[in-house]
């Protein structure tokens, strides 16, 4: 069961199994998490919200800087008196070593309480005027992404990048490489997507991978079990003609199906005597289906292959060679952006959930004794508002915490995770994810593997209800050693010691000559196993050869049956300058395109007085493009002034688009608006004349400037890459005054 | 056969089957083309060869201004004149119109004069000291890359990229992205792996991407069936003991493998009663392969999936999106850089054929009767060194020529391939490819599909023989033509007409009314399926209502029995002001991981009088990393120096390694040259003084100047970023002189 519960962990921190019950289901429009929502109303006022970069730091401020709605609160209080209660025995229980069963129930019914008060709270925020359906409707008509093979009827869960959508995508990509692997001298990666079955099943994915389904006895189709009896149940206690009992126990079985196992479900299918939602045809018994898409490498079909669920196992294989590169010493990080695939039973929620998806990862090796890092001094002041696992049990709501404060006093657990925490968000609000919509939330006790210390997750509030976008754990020695388990090699580090030590060293001794004879080729693998013996092994197979004389070694699959001629047990002392460590691995996981997904909702906007007029407001540094040049009409003067800007912006690595299509100047900006395109150059009559002289039109505040033509395309490249602020631009030179819509 | 034919066209474009039988398939050590060894000679005795980008380019036009060496010509006359002989008998039997089998064999007999030319012309050039071996303990031991899952016991053909490999592979491909997609305003796209079966199904590649095999029937082992034959007939020809007859017929078989189909290929085998090399026992017959990994997608199993085996299928079922997004308008390029996948028989030559791969393709679209291109006359003077078909028939040595030339005289069939072709050429020659190993290769006729006008593909010189490691061919409008067939979804462009024409139109014009009452949910695909039928189609479901009253309707995979109430034929005529095209497509195929090891055989290096010594001179561009930084010694004062250095070349994005380790500085610098480090700053003690300064040293001509620590970081980034060149530097700074081996 230990080891279930890790792996659920594991999986659970790579975006799987969550946010199904996490998140809400229904459409929300979005609405913010109360404490937010104040402060936000306050600074809408100021009518300041969400316009530039320097507007999103005013406002991070402001937001840590300011306390809860206290209307809001007192509606709260009752619901977060009941999570306590409930918070408080399951602690007893568990002081009190109650039946693990009594201890499952009473966290099921914690975590639907703690639903109960989180749906309260997303529904005292005001509605807000986002409209999802629009801003798909956006993302589809200027094709950031789509379904993939649409022209075949698109395969559900799987999505095609279209032009702004990828460019967007790698300047993402590529700003998470400046940021992190870059500036922390990370060795990044890239390793292979086919992976043979030997290295999952180490992991654990072969066995445990999965969610339970149900398949309809005549057509085959599938259901995940989970969705399938919750939509049943509802539906039943939706029912009128329900008693009020029935209703009672439905409710009661859908808060506590997350913690139920195969039988328990089964057991509710038939009281329930539940039929295919689409047919009403019978249903098959629960069924574990494995979640990795398998395949076979090579042509004999012999060797089983799955794509990779994650990338991370590939830097864990690797680790001795990584080790080796870095000279051999510890910390160091290993970094890898890929692609991964899960075989998701019903994929949903556009971009969220999905089959074939990208992930971008770190695995910090460390000393388990020292989780120390040398930058924590750096970031120590930054704020962040953290979801404590204590608050989760007390009901209380999320805090404004420094990251120093946090670590300092025990909740973060190391600095290491603090760091990588406080980095996590400033790359996040960076990338435009909006800070009042971030939160970190700390796994709890229940939640967590028993090899964890800590693990906190990036959430973002969307309209689908709080998405898990980063994970960051520490993953203990795990990974290492299941692998150092599966193939006898060892994958550690060697610690110098602070002084020399003596110590006993009780060893299986191969005699490898007599080995040699009796098992051939294989015995390497013989000796190799030897080697990797626990003390435990070592003394039971003393015993054993003490006995009857023989001793059955297990070397990955195979088995052999050793004899005092083949191993003997030495023990002797011997004095060690260094000893071997297994690394503890922090791991930050981003799943792209759920921060890319955030990115787009956090940054869809309508004009005021203008519904119809949509526009995206990512910052330039992950624009699709930084810039365009729009001629104010097709006179044939204005064709070397575009020939010249374009040439001069591809040189200072600015991207652009032209458009010198025929509608009006305003028609055109609302397009590049659309496209997120920050900042638009137009030439009109006043450019020809000497000395020459352009507009520049900062997207979000809609404000325009008019500046030499020998200048633009270096301002405009201090602009895309963080040089110089739009109110810098704002300030040098004069406004330029036109009626934005003016022959719209 | 012609749709065989053009499949086997575009999948040996996509480097399958080819190599193989085209590269020399033992170890050969480098050896230069000929015409290329005579100059490089010359070049020698300057000792200047391949040593930095502006020495790069001198080589370039010396290669180009020069002939080949009148000595091995001589040698080589005969076998020249064998080649020509054969290329002449082909082409008269084809204009004869001789049969399929005799114009078969007369093919296969030339291609087997052209590699015995090919392979005396590789011998002729004298052995350069490359070592291969030296190179991939290099390439392995600084991580680069290695075998995947190497602790699992490695799986063949798929290779993880180490830190060094992966900045590497990085850069190449922004470098790509600037390049091409960038400059040229490309739409670029991400596209998803995994792919229906429908979709491979219309392009061909569920049928016919296939390689022969044969199983040994008791262990399951597979072997690539021409490899198998080739290898039992080269043991009988070399046994002492078989008659001259026996040996000529093997020569003679090996000599027509490649142009055997698979029942040719079986009776061989029984001819020659071949086991399994492995085993002796009993082989299959042969089977047909295909390359695809396939999978299920969902949970059903119903529905087959395939790894893509391209790049390029995304973009086709795009198509339309991509239009819409350029505003309707022809010409555009899309693009996409991602991983493919093939399940190769027997992956082998390290990089240069993998299971899995990164490719970088392009699709340029346009007018099938304008193929002209606005930035060709940018590019008509680029020289390159071409290999034209007819040059290949005749016997004759690839040719130097400007690209212009070989438009304007017909070799090149049109202005877009020819700019794409020259741009090829710059692109790997600025990545690190040797220009004096690199040429195009036109396809012969015999290897062109029936719709390809032609196909030229950039081969490389590496000690595997001549590699293609980028396709460029016409493909036509094969693609789009096959996805619009498949799903009734045109994928067409609309093409204003000069003035305005009367055309008649015969249409199936549905009912639509009776086509919902008997169709239901299928009438919409009835309807479509009306919509795409040909003339032809039109006239024969006429004449069918006519006769018996009754017309068999395919749409996808299902049939529909219509009737007159459900259609008619109708005839009139109408004033259309634009024309529908089909477009053509232009398709420059980057292998990434060929490009990949060609440049790292081409910049692998010794230093004079030290062969212990290897380093990479792989250009700054793609370097994993611009620069190392080298404090003198572990002094505590020089701490600071190297943080301030390393705050400031992050600022200005060079990448960098800090190297404190205790080895001397010439065993240090050696370190960083093995990694490809461009340049190396060193702080020494006279850092310390006022006012501060540095050396910075150049790794191929291992020259040191001294310079300002203020300006360091500039200078370095002007380097790195091809702002500067290292003679402005040596111009500027005062030579630094030391002994680099001093204490190593």
């Amino acid at each position: 069961m230990k080891l279930y519960a890790t792996l659920r962990y594991v999986f659970k921190l790579k975006f799987v199994n969550k946010s199904v019950t996490q998140c809400r289901q229904n459409y929300i429009a979005v609405k913010k998490f109360s404490c937010v929502t104040y402060l936000q109303q306050k600074y809408d006022q100021k009518s300041q919200w969400g316009k530039s970069k320097q507007h999103r730091k005013v406002k991070l401020n402001l937001f840590f800087d300011t306390m809860a709605d206290p209307k809001i609160e007192k509606i709260l209080a009752p619901l977060r008196a009941s999570v306590k209660e409930q918070g408080d025995l399951v602690r007893k229980l568990k002081e009190n070593g109650a039946p693990d069963l009594d201890v499952k129930k009473a966290v099921a019914l914690l975590k639907s309480r703690k639903k109960i008060l989180e749906d309260k709270e997303l529904s005292l925020a005001p509605t807000s005027s986002f409209d999802r359906a629009k801003m798909e409707d956006l993302l589809k008509r200027r094709f950031f992404f789509d379904q993939s093979f649409a022209i075949y009827g698109g395969i559900t869960g799987q999505f095609d990048f279209g032009p702004m959508g990828c460019a967007f995508k790698a300047n993402l990509l590529q700003a998470w490489r400046q940021f992190f692997v870059l500036e922390e001298q990370m060795l990044e990666v890239d390793c292979s997507i086919l992976t043979p079955e030997p290295v999952l099943k180490a992991s654990g994915h072969v066995d445990r991978f999965a969610d339970l389904m149900v398949k309809d006895i005549k057509t085959g189709e599938c259901f995940r079990l989970d969705h399938l009896i919750k939509a049943h149940l509802e539906k039943i206690a939706a029912d009128k003609k329900t008693s009020i009992e029935t209703k009672e126990e439905c409710q009661d079985i859908v808060i506590k199906l997350d913690g139920m196992n195969k039988e328990e479900m089964a057991a509710v299918m038939k009281k329930f005597d539940m039929k295919s939602p689409l047919t009403g045809n019978e249903l098959t018994e629960p069924i574990e289906f494995n979640l990795m898409f398998g395949t076979q490498i090579g042509p004999s079909g012999l060797i089983k292959g799955f794509l990779r669920p994650e990338t991370a196992q590939g830097i864990f294989v690797n680790f001795k060679r990584l080790l080796e590169f870095n000279q051999g010493k510890l910390p160091f990080a290993a970094a890898q952006i890929g692609n991964a695939f899960r075989n998701e039973i019903s994929p949903r929620s556009g971009l969220i959930r999905v089959r074939e998806f990208t992930m971008a990862e770190i695995e910090h090796f460390c000393d388990p004794n020292d989780k120390a890092h040398p930058k924590f001094e750096n970031e120590k002041d930054v704020k962040l508002l953290l979801y404590s696992a204590c608050n989760q049990m007390d009901g209380k709501p999320a805090e404004i915490k420094t990251i120093g404060e946090a670590v300092s006093s025990g909740l973060v657990a190391n600095e290491t995770l603090g760091y990588f925490i406080a980095r996590i968000q400033k790359f996040l609000v960076r990338c435009g994810v909006d800070p009042a919509r971030l939160r970190f939330r700390q796994h709890m006790a229940n939640e967590m593997a028993h090899y964890a210390c800590d693990c906190w997750d990036a959430e973002c509030l969307t309209s689908y209800g709080w998405i898990e976008c980063v994970g960051c754990a520490d993953r203990s020695a795990y990974d290492l050693t299941q692998h150092t388990k599966a193939t006898g090699v060892r994958l550690a580090a060697e610690k110098k010691l602070a002084e020399p030590k003596v110590i006993d060293v009780v060893e299986a001794s191969p005699n490898k000559g007599t080995l040699g004879k009796t098992f051939k080729k294989n015995a390497k693998a013989v000796t190799d196993a030897l080697a990797v013996l626990s003390l435990a092994d070592i003394e039971d197979l003393e015993k054993k050869l003490a006995g009857d004389g023989s001793y059955e070694l297990s070397a990955g699959e195979q088995k052999f049956t050793l004899t005092k001629d083949h191993v003997s047990v030495k023990r002797y002392q011997k004095t060690v300058h260094v000893e071997e460590i297994t690394p503890s691995v922090i791991e930050p996981s981003f799943g792209v395109g759920r921060v890319m997904y955030t990115i787009f909702e956090h940054n869809f906007n309508q004009r005021e007085n203008d519904e119809q007029r949509t526009y995206l407001s990512l910052p330039a540094l992950v624009a699709p493009l930084k810039c365009s040049i729009l001629p104010l009409s097709s006179n044939t003067e204005f064709v070397p002034f575009i020939k010249r800007l374009s040439g001069e912006l591809a040189k200072v690595d600015v991207s652009y688009k032209v458009d010198d299509s025929s509608g009006s100047i305003g028609r055109r900006y609302a397009r590049t608006d659309e496209i997120a395109i920050p900042y638009g150059i137009t030439i009109d009559f006043d450019t020809l004349k000497e000395p020459h002289s352009v507009t520049l039109r900062e997207r979000d505040s809609m404000v325009q400037v008019r500046i030499p033509l020998d200048e633009i395309s270096t301002v405009v490249h201090n602009l895309s890459y963080n040089k110089q602020s739009w109110s810098d631009i704002e300030n040098k030179y004069p406004k330029f005054e036109q009626q934005e819509n003016k022959g719209n």
